[in-house]
């Protein structure tokens, strides 16, 4: 399969790294010097890891996207001849030379997927969609009045994932009946419908009470984090009466949570239960885990198959979590030029019928322009 | 396409949904009674609202996955023969009568995906492994010492999307050699691999100071909340030179802000400077949105397209905003059974090439139960 793409920021190059990932030859197209995105921190010694990071295993290419020729040359390329061609993945506005329309004209079955901010094209970014959408409101400490945002471009990064099932559902219409299509999908939609599907949407419509903000409870059953005495924190979380139990058990306070549930009138194995009694419940974990070290938890916590996890600084993640190190096969270290050696992801889906391919660095900006366009004979 | 699912919670159930809103023929087999999530809160009524949102369009069959006559029952319909079935989407643990081994015994050709919490198929939901990626420490106000957890469970969302892309993938193979396949992904290495791909692993790699807590400033750019005069916020952002001057602009404050680059020795367009000088851009817009209403603000920033968004509570965006009103062709008013009426979303994807399917209600609990197994002749 062959993708080009002509994107900026998170969605759109995400989309495309993910199918570069998977074996996909994505060819990024960027105007010389770079898109907006190419100076995009974070940074190291002045260049870009984010663009990096989000052009992994793609090649790229330079056209100036302002004159005409260079929009015939992108044109050429994106309608280029061959069965798993005529792909084209874009946040640019869907207008004048590639907009879906004038690019049928040169390949009538070409599948073009457009990634933008509004459902009317108008402009949004994961972080106006963010705040439209509620979650602002109720993260954070409880007790705090201001939005607090997220820094994880989540509805971006959904909708980059989005954009390759976007991508493949379109060929394989095209491959049972011969016909490409344009797919629209923007930002906002993606994250109304999750939001939707998580039910905000439905509670916010049928229940009077509007939802608080819970700190880091985790809503409706049992979850927070813990401090320990070494001063680190982990998060722990009964979603089941069995994750329930495995508390009880790795903690030795089945008594005293016993007692805890006749004395509340609550019975923990439900998980309203847990919520209406998490202060109680946390007060108790709040004590029993402070008074241990970190190791200790989890040694104690993993041999009871407790559902708990470490909180990590994106420091410690990557000096101590061998999660975060070439041990682990979705990752490898590579030579990204200008940046240096650092380990990179590749594909976290894992194809029984299929050898992995390896995690590549991103290519330098334009890169393959001689190549690409030598190689479909554009001039 | 036919998907079976056997799934709980949030990732597995959303890629099937995903599925099904695009057309598929989605066949969630659960337990008498229902499984894990069947009452996961938020609920209206006593029932969960969180279950019908992630279960939309699907079918729902009851059988008792305990008894061997029950896993024969489901291996069957998983395995049922035709050309777009054989699919099976499951977070269940990798053993016994569901793996892909055994089942592969009936169908050689089935494609299945299988979701884990970690890679090593031990658990993990998204709350712990939120807490391990670092996003936990950099979210929420400066100074503030506590991790903050994410309302939002975005890596079962992306975990979902990247399901669904992994089925139509694996099914692509399929149609291309004969061949199925098992398809392996975890919420941990969804997590890892967008978190490297947003560069925050090699940034941690390779800079010596650590990412710091930067409250709602968007990092290395230009972008913050802002309170207007009737109490209400807005998010306000200048990603790229042309958001700055539609800043300035509808601002009016081109004056001052030049007076304020020349004191800073800063330069605006650049966004490593709009960074630099935040806290002197933003005391100065605080100024200009707090001397106006919500509604004025906005009629200014649109005229002048500037690159914003008003904050809103879960209650605001279902009362104000009409895309999230059946005024969006993303949703429809339905009736969930046991629930009531609400709007629901469809399928953020819109394909040119095919009719949408409309948003449909979730099941009721084992509604299908006898149609399935009648119609697959399982007896």
């Amino acid at each position: 399969m062959r993708v080009v793409e002509i994107s900026a920021f998170v969605a759109a190059p995400l989309g495309g790294a993910t199918l570069a990932a998977m074996g996909a030859d994505v060819i990024r197209v960027d105007p010389p010097g770079g898109g907006v995105d190419i100076g995009r921190w974070p940074l190291h010694r002045g260049r870009s890891i984010y663009w990096a990071g989000l052009n992994q295993g793609k090649r790229s290419v330079c056209i100036d996207m302002r004159s005409e020729s260079g929009q015939k040359k992108i044109a050429q390329l994106i309608t280029a001849p061959g069965e798993g061609g005529g792909i084209f993945l874009t946040n640019l506005p869907a207008k004048g030379w590639s907009s879906y329309d004038e690019l049928k004209k040169l390949r009538p079955d070409l599948v073009m997927v457009l990634i933008s901010g509004r459902r009317d094209g108008g402009i949004a970014v994961d972080y106006t969609v963010n705040a439209s959408l509620g979650f602002p409101y109720v993260t954070g400490p409880e007790g705090y009045q201001e939005p607090i945002n997220h820094v994880l471009p989540a509805w971006d990064a959904m909708t980059g994932f989005l954009a390759a099932t976007a991508i493949l559902a379109a060929e394989r219409h095209r491959r049972l009946t011969g016909e490409g299509q344009l797919v629209e999908l923007s930002l906002e939609d993606v994250g109304l419908a999750v939001t939707g599907h998580l039910g905000l949407i439905g509670e916010a419509i049928l229940e009077e009470e509007a939802r608080e903000r819970h700190g880091n409870h985790v809503y409706g059953t049992f979850g927070r984090d813990f401090a320990t005495r070494d001063g680190r924190r982990v998060m722990v979380l009964a979603l089941t009466a069995g994750h329930w139990r495995s508390i009880v058990e790795a903690t030795g306070l089945s008594g005293e949570f016993s007692q805890m549930e006749a004395r509340l009138g609550l019975y923990f194995n439900n998980e309203g239960d847990r919520w209406r009694g998490r202060r109680e419940i946390c007060e108790r974990l709040d004590e029993w885990i402070a008074a241990r070290n970190l190791n200790n938890v989890a040694n104690i916590f993993d041999r009871n198959h407790v559902l708990w996890g470490p909180y990590q600084t994106f420091k410690e993640l990557v000096a101590e979590d061998p999660r975060a190190s070439a041990a682990n096969p979705l990752f490898a270290e590579v030579d990204q030029p200008s940046l240096g050696r650092y380990i990179v992801p590749g594909s976290p889906l894992r194809f029984g019928a299929a050898k992995a391919v390896p995690p590549r660095p991103a290519p330098e900006l334009g890169e393959h322009t001689k190549e690409v366009l030598e190689e479909f004979g554009i001039g």
